[in-house]
């Protein structure tokens, strides 16, 4: 009997324990699919999007859906564009084969330093180099009388350039403005730390605060591709110009660009994000120095190996944009390449939405491109759609349609807009037109 | 006449416009040489150490020195041994041959992202298994049960678990300390934005405030090689332990250390500081994700290309302890090749320390080493070196004979003490040590 007893016991134990780890594992899955979302979202302010992500996907019925899901183009998979992550010209650099391909010894390369006769000590004399030609092939930039800072990525580009410019001795920390909508990350970037030095104001538009204020200017602008210029206007104004997307496949070059603080990036305009590097044009010798200093004491420099490869991918880019013969895939020009791949990206798009009518697009003019020196489109990295229904919360509503977006909200404008990366994967991409397209209202 | 005029102003001009670019060479020269130093000496706070560089350098008839210049071993070179540049193992990674040696593809990657399944979603796996894997061959840290967060060199990581740490609705910035002498960054790199979350105090053993604070333990000592344990001891204590330092090559591994957060980085331990690759062992899964959280911020991640290279140097070192056979150069154990490196020249500069007596050297008591299985013996990566004699600012009297070192002001403690750096070249290691045995008091 006892041993009866004892061995009901062992099952019904082994039973419990078989179901705890059937709860255990159920809630690990849902918990990385949870968080593998969270974290895809990585440009949310204060982690927004996510939250809302995570309602969506614990209790579907809440949603705003009324498409069953079954009924969708590749059934109930989440299309996630709401991060601007640009692989899109991977295709590109298998093609190019071994060109962009960089070796690295392990005795290379070890030191701290680059180059101590530049202010920007650690900046790689060949990085530079490519840096100061690829402007010159395309023309979209002066180098000339300028000094180049590197940074791990042009987020920290823009953090040093605030540190830069603000006043060490005020009694209040500067304003940092910009014209809505702008960068969704821009906000949690400058006041993460509650830095006494600089804080976050705001629409540059609303702006009429006395005294010295930084705007920033992204031209063409993430998240509606419009050309900017400064918009404030007061005296004491200090500008500083983000220019990842100045760049042919973008929009027309119309002449080289010739401000004060401009920053560019690998990773929107090669598509390397992955490489975290970036890089300032500074006309100020200070400026340069306190940039210098703000990445010194952030992060002692910048990686020499993602220097070394941006090098490599940047001639690549110049390379094949001086020698394009167009005789093989090998020799493609990497700026035709991307502009005919976004060309397409945006005819697809502007199709799905025309079809319908419930939402639109921003319409630019073509203009002459001296790069390409023919009239060319803007064909921006990113989409701001906007629903033209009654519809209060695009990015909701969209997201009841598992489609993954950025909406208005976080860019400092009405929740009917969305910004929609056009820079992933062609599959992705794909499915995400052919689903939008099947969007009834 | 009217001829012979022309030509004599046109003699002249050549002879204005030779003389003018004279100068400017001159002045370019100098204005090189000047900055140069002034970036070599990057670890210095406020600028002050390369202030006095400059001064130095401008007038030297100011100095301390009363030896002549040209009597001095190495003539009148400068020996840099202010910052901790770790170029010593340059010649065990050449010597490895291709088992370092990187090569990627410009196709690899290119996204942002690593393993979206991670907390830190820009950590790449390959990288993280060989974190793990060194640990283990080493026994010096646990790593079960912990989050691996990667950052932009250690430094990244220090502000990333200030950022996680810190009360973010807080009335007033939480207190930052560390036992001086202290490393002598963690002041301006905690100050640097004057954040409202957390605050730079000072040292350790005179805090006594009541509340939170995060108190740092660097261990071993920068700048003196001490075996550190917190010494507040107060309820409220959070602690973040710096280990860059606990390798074999530098003090004995008395047993796996087991910590909340744990700080670690190439830069010395296998001396790649130019890929700028640290990583945060880390206990609590929230402080994880919220320093993975700040890195975003910051940086949007870390170079892809420096943690693939990272993986394989720390392979490298990992084989290299568990196969060293010794019959080969190839063969050699990484950390019995630095340990003897630092055995060697912790020799050299004991033997010409004592010589003269004018300066002391901290002393450590040989331990048990678990990795090396033998007693050995600590050998800081820097040495902290005191005037005995009646000399109160060590520094300038060494910057007198061209050797420049980091005074102890730095480091929070009186300016008798220096610190100097033991991971150079060998040649500027060799002179330095050389130039030490003649100084006459």
């Amino acid at each position: 009997m006892a041993i009866k007893i004892t061995s009901v016991f062992s099952m019904r134990h082994l039973f419990l324990l078989s179901l705890a780890m059937n709860i255990s594992l159920i809630l690990r899955t849902m918990y990385e699919r949870e968080h593998g979302l969270n974290w895809l979202c990585f440009e949310a302010p204060n982690g927004h999007l996510s939250q809302r992500t995570r309602l969506s996907l614990s209790s579907s019925s809440t949603s705003a859906t009324t498409t069953p899901i079954y009924a969708q183009p590749g059934g109930d998979s989440i299309i996630n564009l709401a991060r601007g992550d640009p692989i899109m010209f991977e295709r590109y650099w298998r093609q190019m084969g071994d060109k962009a391909t960089v070796v690295i010894p392990g005795w290379q390369y070890i030191s701290y330093f680059s180059d101590v006769t530049n202010i920007c000590w650690f900046l790689e004399p060949e990085f530079a180099k490519e840096v100061v030609r690829v402007h010159r092939v395309v023309g979209n930039a002066v180098t000339e009388g300028r000094h180049i800072v590197v940074g791990t990525g042009s987020s920290q580009l823009y953090l040093a350039a605030l540190f830069a410019l603000s006043p060490h001795n005020a009694s209040e920390p500067i304003s940092v403005v910009s014209q809505a909508p702008y960068y969704s990350s821009y906000p949690s970037m400058t006041d993460c730390l509650k830095s006494g030095l600089y804080k976050w104001v705001g629409d540059a538009q609303s702006f009429n605060k006395e005294g010295p204020y930084i705007e920033l200017v992204t031209s063409p602008n993430n998240p509606d591709g419009d050309v900017r210029r400064s918009v404030v206007n007061k005296s004491e104004g200090i500008l500083v110009h983000d220019l990842a997307y100045y760049w042919p496949q973008y929009t027309p070059i119309s002449s080289p660009a010739d401000h004060e603080i401009m920053l560019f990036t690998v990773s929107k305009s090669t598509g390397h994000a992955g490489m975290r590097i970036g890089w300032a044009l500074v006309k100020d010798q200070e400026v340069a120095r306190r940039m210098t200093k703000f990445i010194e004491l952030n992060t002692i420099g910048v990686s020499k190996d993602s220097q070394l490869r941006a090098a490599k991918v940047l001639k690549a880019v110049s390379d094949s944009s001086e020698d394009a013969a167009g005789n093989s895939e090998e020799d493609e020009s990497f700026f035709e390449f991307s502009y005919q791949l976004m060309a397409e990206r945006w005819k697809l798009l502007r199709k799905a939405v025309e079809h319908r009518g419930s939402f639109s697009l921003p319409e630019f003019p073509p203009a002459f491109c001296t790069f390409l020196n023919r009239v060319s489109e803007p064909q921006p990295a990113f989409a701001w759609m906007k629903c033209e229904v009654d519809i209060e919360d695009c990015e909701s509503f969209l997201q009841g349609h598992k489609i993954l977006t950025r909406g208005g909200k976080d860019f400092g404008v009405s929740p009917k807009y969305v910004r929609i990366s056009m820079l992933d994967r062609d599959d992705n991409f794909n499915l995400f037109v052919k689903r939008l397209s099947t969007i009834h209202l």
